[in-house]
């Protein structure tokens, strides 16, 4: 259950020949999530917070919206490599299992099945109607107190970091994942775990780049600001339009763009 | 069929206030991929080499293992949007869709489904044989010559890109993708369509980081050698241990780290 792992190494540079040394590598390992005994899904995770990715995935896809409907998230103690968990939901939560596995077979870090897939995930979360504004100076130190809150990043260079800020630029909470999907699942986990949603007066940011299905994460829990270090795709900015999710980019550096709905950016006359 | 897209964009910075303004964004759209009709997966991906990414995810799910095994990939044309491609198989191939779906709705970069589907998988494909060795100054060459083949990259830093490299460090073929494992697909794919399989004296170079599942895929196609830009995972230096891969990370700014089989790499005195 660490997030990262010694590895031997050869480090080879302008400097010198070949060197057997040690690196610290970000650890993957596969985790089942299972509901009511069901598998339905399997993730490559670095682990940790394995309740929080569970409970996080679980609100992300839609099987439950309240944390009423989750009554507890545990190991399968069977597998002794804690590479299982189970989630007991409430009696009246109605699964559709049949939805689920629906979704056969993406290769890709989306679970999401096409166009028409989209629009009825869309109308499933409804767009967010936060009114809530922050600073532009606020927004422009967020990316460095995420780096400070990494513990794992600086030794492994391989993972992929979420956060959660308040309008002023407190961190609620931040996670580190060898999947960007993970990591947002697992800060979106704690919320739900912690009776903190929706999101919805907060700024969500990611380490690395804004897909279309990091922007469909954060419209399950209401998130109406979504900011990465690096580019959004086109998709992801489309998907923000139509559902009133502001959406930066190359927040780094003292700078970021704005890819759709601006007003929540309060840019002062002094900025 | 564009692989980046214009927008509208505020830019806020040090020097100015917010700017209305145009930016290109990396494109990413759902690609349905149907084997004899019948839906097998659906990935979001940058529009473009729509056939050599079937192919290369044909080839490193094991669905088809030879280039006769197919017979022709085709837009589908009642799909007005050119985002559903059927793949023609020879007759004799077999394809256990029940597998398929068995790997049931993974939010994961990944399709497979914990241990012991990875060993399947391993024994399906067989570790390298390969005794390529590639000069440590050819290695460090590589980024550059991926750079300068890569034309979106550079106006939306959104997208991933992979390559195959000859021994002599000579650019076979490069692909971009907002999917890092699609790029891979991609560059795998259009090996398999040109029938320039196995590449079993290459290497493979990708953008980012070195996770479990480009590790499998690389396995797929025989690639003795993967190098990566950034850090590797656990999971991926642990399968290139197993499988006689050589993975190098990091490999930028005229260094790189060695993780398996080092002996690949040679390291001249003069280096």
């Amino acid at each position: 259950m660490t997030a990262s792992q010694q590895r031997r190494v050869w480090r080879i540079g302008d400097w010198a020949a070949a060197q057997g040394d040690h690196d610290e590598l970000a650890a993957e390992e596969p985790l089942e999530i299972r509901v009511r005994g069901r598998s339905v899904a399997i993730t490559m995770r670095t682990p940790g917070s394995d309740d929080e990715l569970a409970a996080g995935f679980l609100l992300t896809e839609g099987i439950i919206a309240a944390p009423t409907d989750l009554l507890r998230i545990e190991p399968c103690a069977r597998d002794e490599q804690d590479n299982v968990v189970n989630a007991t939901l409430a009696p009246e939560v109605v699964v559709d299992f049949e939805r689920l596995t629906r979704h056969v077979f993406s290769s890709s870090s989306c679970g999401i099945c096409g166009k028409t897939s989209i629009e009825a995930i869309q109308r499933q979360f409804g767009a967010v109607t936060s009114d809530v504004v922050v600073a532009a100076e606020i927004m422009l130190g967020l990316p460095r107190t995420l780096r400070e809150a990494q513990a794992t990043f600086d030794r492994t260079g391989g993972l992929h970091a979420a956060a959660i800020f308040d309008a002023s630029g407190e961190l609620v909470v931040s996670r580190e994942d060898v999947g960007r999907h993970n990591a947002v699942d697992k800060v979106l986990g704690y919320g739900l775990l912690h009776g903190l949603l929706p999101f919805d007066r907060h700024v969500m940011l990611i380490s690395g780049r804004a897909s279309f299905e990091i922007m469909l994460k954060a419209l399950a829990a209401a998130v109406p600001i979504v900011a990465a270090i690096s580019a959004p795709s086109s998709l992801a900015a489309q998907f923000a339009d139509e559902n009133n999710q502001t959406l930066v980019g190359f927040l780094r550096d003292g700078r970021m763009n704005i890819y759709a709905h601006h007003r929540r950016i309060e840019v002062t006359s002094g900025a």
